[in-house]
């Protein structure tokens, strides 16, 4: 597996546009991906009550398991928008698979920015008549910046998996996402879409995007609000004529013993992985990205309650922020995580420096915890010394940058 | 019941003494409340699992519901400091204790400050002399102001119940609190003491406190974290003699059927509410206090939830500080906290305003909104139309001072 030079549109038979219709000012405000023959596919959505319009018809659409083609505009957000807003959800749907000559129910929508507001619908009518006739292999990276609100840069990863495909060559995988950067100060959504040309069935996709989904995009925080449009969408069409990966049941149980699932779950993890770590680094008003390990625990669930305790801790944020080594806070924090940790047995590290030994302050050189704190990346191990599970977690400091941009007028 | 013009030594038989011993720069640290005669008490403690020394103290002195002294020291929190920590705590009540007198085990002691340093033994010691010396019924403003961190105003209320005395007069409720304001920027601690002279039995005092309490500090958020030194104390010495407040056990439940517990409740639900309001509203870099109403809610859970998830937003209290109609936020906060509520039927008030109604936009005028936004206590009502729970969370705005405070070096 290595990563590779390329964009959503490298794995074979993926075609992609990104276009300007007037939605944002002077930016790229709508993107296509195209699969040319319908591909396999997940997708998992945000847990939030208030679910966009266009993420409830997403999640009718791909029961089927069978998409062609995935519209998305930034701008607006088409959440809180009701009746209204799931009729404009499926005329954009309609208005691509009538261009593309294909059923709508293989399309997706997607939409971020603004809540509360209507789609200018004829603006985007034109965007995707426009984006359906600029359709190519070449116009992943338009995609990856028109999905974008805020964010300061975009977000794309390519990776050449160790399976074969038939002919020559290997499978592939590319992803683009976007993060809670933010069109006008209502939302932060995190987007990612995900393409491979991967022959694979889709009990075994549905698997493996969970399994990456949860070492990822779960285990990262900006500010620890959860949008209303969040999507993580991955379409296979199986173009590289690899062996079929494919899963079985055996006693109620998923199982998997194919090498190359392990290859595909390998790439398409470290995928989720590099998309999640730039998300939270390019988090509103961040400086930094934080890396969280807890291990030692018991059980699964309390090195996940503590490592999220901690990245979305205000008080750890804004230390970090500001190099500050505060490690009280972290202690504080990790102690209000709802566990049963020993705290009398906890040892905290900032990169490979112990600074809290047993509860209680180590003896360590404050300047080496100073010039750690100064890096752009700040690494935290949490080791609770009663078990074996371990977990990781991204998130980033807290600015006046981060107030700055969020206490902006509409 | 009316509130009153007093201090914490209002009530009878209270004297207290507030010095500076050389913790804090120029500014008293160090303070001590004192009962003539042993009071009946009871403590509400942080339920982090990190708990500083003298929580660890006076939750295991409490428990004989019979205490004469509070010391409490502001500028180092005396937390995560292991045994060595537990020993100065011990050695305060002791030095209390040999100069008032009475008892180390009916000594309290709570600290504020930075985590992970230990106390300055004897000039606490010295503090302690002067103080125990100083001591008077008019010391309560110079205790009030002693515990404080970097919270810009003292937190004290003074009230009297309807609950006559023997003799003359009414029964007094006497409260001072600190919250969230650091002297260096490792914590963010709530302390409150209580006293009153009302005669009452333990029990009817420990009911009373709970309630009291669950209406008002378990009802605030400044920033979502929890402290690892928060106490609520309250002391009762008995001194107005009324006829003894008395609860008592029917079928395995707690019954109270008497007027004068419902008047020590009402006034003691008013000085905690008022206090907890106070901590809020001086939040660190607030500028605003926030009170968020649930009401119409299936579950007593339910409405809680949803109003701490609004209260706590970065990015709902980020937009009321910049006085930005983003709605949005709040839907989406609210659809975020775990509930099966059905959003299509939620409205949202600023004021009397309705601006979502079903979920979502009402008609309303943008320049009203603008006007309530920026007055400096913002009342936000959320309705969810399938129940009748209600519940009432304050809150405060999230402003670039609060991150410039927190990202101080130490």
């Amino acid at each position: 597996m290595k990563e590779i030079e390329g964009e959503i549109t490298t794995p074979r038979g993926f075609k992609a546009a990104g276009v300007h219709c007037g939605i944002k000012k002077n930016r790229l405000d709508l993107a296509l991906i195209y699969s040319e023959i319908p591909a396999i596919s997940f997708g998992m959505f945000t847990t939030n009550r208030v679910k966009a319009a266009p993420v409830e018809l997403s999640i009718q659409r791909i029961r089927k398991r069978s998409i062609q083609a995935i519209v998305i505009n930034s701008g607006i957000a088409n959440a809180c928008t009701g009746k209204k807003g799931l009729e404009d959800a499926d005329k954009m749907t309609e208005i691509v698979a009538e261009r593309l000559n294909i059923e709508k129910e293989k399309v997706l929508v997607a939409s971020t920015g603004k809540i509360g507001e209507f789609l200018p619908l004829s603006n985007i009518e034109e965007g995707i008549k426009q984006a359906v006739s600029e359709l190519s292999s070449k116009g992943g990276e338009k995609v990856a910046e028109a999905i974008l609100t805020t964010d300061t840069t975009i977000k794309q990863v390519v990776v050449e998996t160790d399976i074969p495909a038939r002919g020559k060559g290997k499978v592939m995988l590319a992803g683009i996402a976007k993060g809670s950067g933010m069109i006008s100060p209502n939302l932060a959504t995190m987007l990612c879409f995900i393409t491979t040309d991967v022959c694979i069935t889709p009990d075994a996709l549905e698997e493996a995007l969970k399994r990456a989904v949860n070492k990822s995009f779960n285990q990262i925080s900006v500010d620890g609000d959860m949008s209303t449009n969040d999507s993580v969408i991955i379409l296979a069409n199986g173009l590289a004529r690899n062996k079929k990966i494919k899963t079985w049941q055996k006693k109620k149980k998923l199982k998997i013993e194919d090498e190359n699932f392990s290859h595909f779950c390998k790439a398409l993890d470290y995928l989720c992985i590099s998309l999640a770590k730039m998300v939270a680094r390019d988090g509103e008003g961040a400086t930094k990205l934080i890396e969280i390990r807890v291990k030692g625990g018991a059980f699964p669930k309390e090195v996940r309650r503590i490592a999220r305790a901690v990245a979305n801790s205000p008080l750890v944020k804004a230390a970090i922020g500001g190099a500050s080594p505060n490690w009280g806070r972290i202690m504080s924090a990790l102690g209000s995580a709802h566990t049963c940790v020993d705290t009398q047995r906890v040892d905290v590290y900032f990169d490979k420096l112990l600074v809290v030994r047993g509860g209680e302050a180590a003896s360590f050189e404050k300047e080496k915890l100073k010039e750690i704190l100064k890096r752009d990346e700040v690494k935290i191990t949490i080791d609770l010394h009663r078990g074996s599970w371990e977990t990781v977690f991204w998130g980033c400091d807290l600015t006046e940058k981060y107030v700055k941009i969020n206490k902006r007028y509409v």
